[in-house]
Formats: structure tokens, C-alpha cells, sequence
């Protein structure tokens, strides 16, 4: 099977774009990467998008990007997978090249979700459950539900509110740094734990917000540079009265494993992490189900600053989902535009010598989640 | 490259399902082509969708038929590409196959639409053009851009709005022999001259319906029973003004271009089809973009009945999307479903020893679209 590449990576500021429609969003992203990719001849072009339809009323994004962008009657695709809608596009494309259908994919993700109202967006974002069921009729939001695997989780270990806020705090400092970030305000561990509740225990900084941005990355077939290790993906309960366990999330421990395997590295290997922090809560289970430190353990993990430079792993360091924003469709390919530009030695809030990075993208209440290893490899 | 063979087939009736959700239409095809192909080992699932966030609010459809079928935790995914999404979501399942990625898929198409009112279906199906144009603007919808064709074909040739009417007459005629078909009440040629008009010239019958309905398949590796010969896709444009020539559907031809290719066969090859008349008119630009007949010449072959029974090549004998209706996620599937019914030597109106079909869906105004070529392999 053929190696696989990042050949180019792009990205518009992550916020709110009030005078800029997706498709301009979408087209400025995939221009940036194309660019960088030198404009290759693209073979494919696989899009990540959630709520075109159901807030944009635009679908046929795949076409759009071909036809707008002259790339000629190649096969275009749009995928959704939830939150995940990025990373599984992007895996898509990266077994088009393994295999030798393409040699070259250009793969976007968009979301436009500023515009919407509170409401609208709510609603639009449930369709990730799995609405045929009780537990639609019952008013389980995506707050409702990571705010009771927080409770679990402080009644199981010894974790408490603050723990959550280090985490928001943690990723608003990376980021100050990042100019295409959502939030660049500092923000006190204070201020953080004062703030408007959403669903208890979790308050306005624990939940990500909503965000209008795109990222795009192009890949190719290639043995050098940044390349891909593994490609893995993974599905999960899309109920809360299904899950074995509220304090696991079985698809990102299967995506990671097999991703592991794949790789031959295991967790110990990884210089450098982006992963879904929907919720601050999300982060520390994520951190868990990665391997990184054992299960009931996150809390701690983060109140000694082990997930921040200097300790065991750095977390996030483009501000992730919280303070960088969540355009949903667009969050899978921007985790790895961060682990792309760290592997690279380019990135804001730089890991020294960066080598090897993961990136994690989860779905709905742990109903998708893919994980994706980056190796740096000279010339 | 490893050969592919579709090892089960399944299909809900098309029609109005009032008292059925979208996921139960989903879980019966898929439950229904699980069966058929003796329940094996599925690696991944594929589903063709359009408008389920939009007119449902519910995603995340991959995940679900793995978790409520308790398929485990593989990869799935939601495909998009307007009225192409099944046929683009059987293509990434053949994809895998070939290549080795997956012994086992399950694809499932599937929409609901008969809940909706016709403004907020219209709204829906709208989303599969491209809204950031003045054409969206300007007021123009389906019927609109489709009717605008059929004025323009009727000045360029001999046509009238009797060749479409015969079109509509031999896909209901066809109908009336499939039970799972939305219209099996039997019409007349001055009937469907006579009925309601829509977009001049296209009246009630030259346009497909609003259907709710499922088809799923599983597709095995495998060299014998009905094998996939071609799979191909390609793009269009996405707003009429970009059209070079209004009477030609580029990414129709292209992507059967492809696929003759890949199977190293011609249209005179093929002894039954599916094709994609969302419109009367636009199956007869389908049977010269496909090259059954040559350009211009499509209604005269209507004329003559050379698309049917005893004639060159049966089109549509399911009834086609006019008649058996147009589920749009479940269309590109449902035609799969008929073409390997035929040449089972299962079908309602069954073309004598159909050996190789094809099977063509579009998405958009053109902007999609796949073509499927199979072929009966005895053991």
C-alpha cells in the first residue's frame, strides 16, 4: 500500500464571519491549501459538513468546490459523521491515495452556524442523536448529556468543577496565541468558575461555542514530509441508555487502538495532541480513552499541568474546540491543520521537536470517532 | 484489484409511510439485504442521504443502523451528493472492496419526505443547487431549470410534449407491474397531456414525486452471482449559466465514458437499464448522454418504442423515479436493486435473459453524477 502526504493546508480564522457565506469560507480554505500544495492535478475532493442543509439551506458542496474551483469532472463527495464529519472525510481520501484510486484529494470542511439563532442551532445539532427515541422526548441536549458524565465522573474520582475549569483555562492561554482563533481574551481560573451555568456542572467555558470557519488540507501520494501513519475510525452507542459505562467512550478508545496498531507506536510515542473537547469534561475522558493516563486518572493529569507544555503531553495547543472555536464540519480538518503546522516546527504555541502527533475527532454522544498519527519524515 | 458481487438486496415499498419513521424504513431495507446476503461479517456502512437533517432533524444515520443492528463498532459514514447520494455511497463500498479495505459493506439509501409540506420540500430539495448564485435569487427550482431544457430540446429538434408524455406512459405502464412502486393506478397518454401543468411543459406526470422509502445492499468480495463491472462518477456544473450547452448533461456522459471503460464494454453491451428520470426530459437526455442513442435523436427512440420491451434497450423497467417514485437519498440504491433483480431473472417486467445492466444516477442540475455497470457471472 502507498504512503501517504500532507501536501498543503489551509485555513480561514475560526468565529464569527457575518458578511462571508460557506461557500466563499469553504472556497477561501481549499484555495489556501491548493496554494501550498502547488496545485496539483486533484483526483477527489471529500468536504466534512454537518448543517449546510439544515441552517444554510446548501448542500452539493462537493460539486461546488470542483466546479468553482476548475478541478474538472472529478468525483466529489460530502460526508457527515456528526462533530467527526471532518475526520471522516479525511480519511476517506487518505484510502483513495493508499490504494492508488487517486493521487491527489483535495478534503474541506465548513461550517457556517453564527447566523443561526440559539434555537435553530440547538436543534440543528440534536439531529446527532439519534431523535427516534425516548431520550429525544425526555429533552436530552448535548450539554444535558456530558454534564451528567461530569457528575459521574466527580462522584467516581476525586475531580471537582475546578478540574474542568483548568481545562478551559489550559486551552484559552494556547489560544491568546492563535491568531485564527475564536477567543484570544484571557480569561482567570476565577472568572472561569464563575461563570453562567448551561447545564450543571458545567458552565459557559466548559462548552464549546458555536463558530463559522473552514480549514482544508490536500493530500498526495508520498513517502516524505508530514505523512500519515494511520487512518482509524470507529462507531458507538447513540444513546445515552445504551452506554456500558458513562465515564468511557468506547469509539475513541477502538479508533485509537486500531490506530495504534496500525502505526506500531503506542500512546508513550506522541509528542503532540489535538482532541475533541466539546466540553471540558470530553477532554479528560478523551485523555483517558487515548491512553495517555489511566482511566479515572485525567483529573489528576491536569491539575499537575501534564497535558500542557513541559509535562507528559501537550493538549491542544491551537486552543482547541473551546477557545479556537467549533465549526463542526471544520473541526476534524483543523485538528489536523494544528498537528500538521507543529510537525512542520511551524505552529503557534510550538512543541520542540515535534516528531510524531495524533489527531482525535469524536461524533455525536460517542457515536463516531476517528483518530489519525502523523509522523514528521526528513528527506 | 479484487472482484466485487452483491450478495444481498433489500428495498421498502416507495409510497407515503405515514406511520413509519425514517430510521424503521432504514432498519427494514437494511434488515431485509442483511438477510438475503445470510448476515455476514459487515466492516463498514455506507448511507445515501439528502435531506434528513433538513426536513427530519436527524444525522448521524451511519452510526445508527451499526449500533440498533449491532453491527460493532466499524466505520461509518453518511454520504451526500444531491440526488446522487446512493449511488455515490455505493461507489466508496465498492471502493473498499476492490481495494481490499473491507470484505463485507452494507449501503442503505434512504429519505422521508411526505411529512413536509411542499414549500418546505421544495425549500429542501433546493439546497442541491448552488444558493450563493443570482439563479437562486431569480426564483429558478428543479422544474424550473428541467422545463427550461425540455423548451429548448423541443426547438433544437422534432420533440413535443407527446414524446415526454410517452415517457411518463411507459415508466407508469412499467410501474403497474412492481408492487413496491408509489403509482400503480394506471394512466392514459391523454391523461398525462392533460394534467395540471407545473413548469411549461412539464406537467404533473413528467415530474417525479416526493416518496418516502429505503433500498439497501450488501456488497461481498466475490467473483460470481451479479458482479459490479464499472463504477464511475464524475462532476458538473451547479448553476445553470455555466451550461455550455443546455441540451447536454456532461457528467452523465463522463461517467459513463468512465465506466465503459473500466468494463471494457459499449452501450450496445447493455440489455437492461436504470436510469435517472427525475424528469420525463430527462431521461431522454440520459439515453443520448449514455449513448443508446445519438444526440438529438433521443425522442424519436421514444417514439418508436425503442426503450422498452421488444425494443433497443428497456429503460426504467421499475417504473423509474416518475413512477416507482424518488425517495431521493434511496433513488441510487432502489435502481441497483432493480438492475440486479434482472439480470436474477427476478424481476416485475423481466427483460428475457438480461445478463449486463447499468444503473445511472444524478445529483443536482447535472452536478453529479455515477454510473454502475454489472454483469451476471454464473458459478
Amino acid at each position: 500500500m502507498r504512503k501517504v502526504t500532507v501536501s498543503g493546508i489551509g485555513m480561514t480564522p475560526f468565529g464569527k464571519h457575518e458578511h462571508t457565506s460557506l461557500k466563499t469560507l469553504l472556497m477561501d480554505a481549499c484555495v489556501d491549501a491548493l496554494k501550498e500544495a502547488n496545485f496539483p492535478k486533484i483526483d477527489a475532493v471529500y468536504i466534512g459538513n454537518f448543517m449546510g442543509g439544515s441552517l444554510g439551506n446548501q448542500e452539493i458542496l462537493g460539486a461546488i468546490v470542483a466546479n468553482d474551483l476548475g478541478l474538472g469532472n472529478i468525483p466529489t463527495t460530502k460526508v457527515e459523521g456528526a462533530c467527526a464529519s471532518g475526520g471522516i472525510a479525511f480519511r476517506q481520501a487518505y484510502l483513495n491515495i493508499q490504494n492508488g484510486v487517486c493521487d491527489h484529494v483535495l478534503i474541506a470542511g465548513v461550517e457556517k452556524m453564527k447566523h443561526a439563532s440559539t434555537e435553530d442551532v440547538t436543534r440543528a445539532i440534536n439531529a446527532a442523536m439519534d431523535n427516534d427515541s425516548n431520550e429525544k422526548n425526555a429533552g436530552l441536549t448535548f450539554p444535558g448529556f456530558f454534564g451528567t458524565l461530569a457528575n459521574r465522573y466527580f462522584y467516581e474520582t476525586g475531580a471537582s468543577k475546578k478540574h474542568l475549569a483548568m481545562v478551559a483555562l489550559k486551552n484559552r492561554e494556547y489560544a491568546l496565541n492563535n491568531h485564527k482563533a475564536q477567543f484570544r481574551k484571557p480569561a482567570s481560573l476565577e472568572e472561569i468558575m464563575a461563570a453562567r451555568m448551561i447545564t450543571e456542572p458545567l458552565g459557559l467555558f466548559d462548552c464549546s461555542p458555536t463558530t463559522d470557519g473552514a480549514a482544508a488540507i490536500v493530500l498526495s501520494k508520498g513517502e516524505h514530509g508530514v505523512i500519515v501513519r494511520a487512518s482509524a475510525q470507529a462507531s458507538g452507542t447513540t444513546q445515552m441508555q445504551e452506554t456500558e459505562d458513562l465515564l468511557s467512550i468506547p469509539a475513541v478508545r477502538a479508533s485509537a487502538n486500531t490506530a495504534y496498531e496500525q502505526a506500531g507506536l503506542g500512546p508513550s510515542d506522541i509528542d503532540v495532541v489535538e482532541l475533541h473537547d466539546c466540553f471540558t469534561m470530553t477532554e479528560i475522558l478523551a485523555i483517558e480513552e487515548l491512553g495517555f493516563f489511566e482511566k479515572g486518572t485525567g483529573w489528576e493529569a491536569v491539575e499537575k499541568g501534564l497535558t500542557k507544555h513541559g509535562g507528559k503531553i501537550p493538549v491542544n495547543t491551537s486552543g482547541g474546540l473551546l477557545s479556537k472555536g467549533h465549526p463542526i464540519g471544520a473541526t476534524g480538518i483543523s485538528q489536523i491543520y494544528q498537528v500538521v503546522s507543529q510537525l512542520r516546527g511551524t505552529s503557534c504555541n510550538q512543541v520542540d521537536g515535534a516528531r510524531i502527533g495524533l489527531a482525535q475527532n469524536l461524533g455525536g454522544t460517542g457515536a463516531y470517532s476517528t483518530v489519525h498519527i502523523f509522523e514528521r519524515v526528513n528527506a
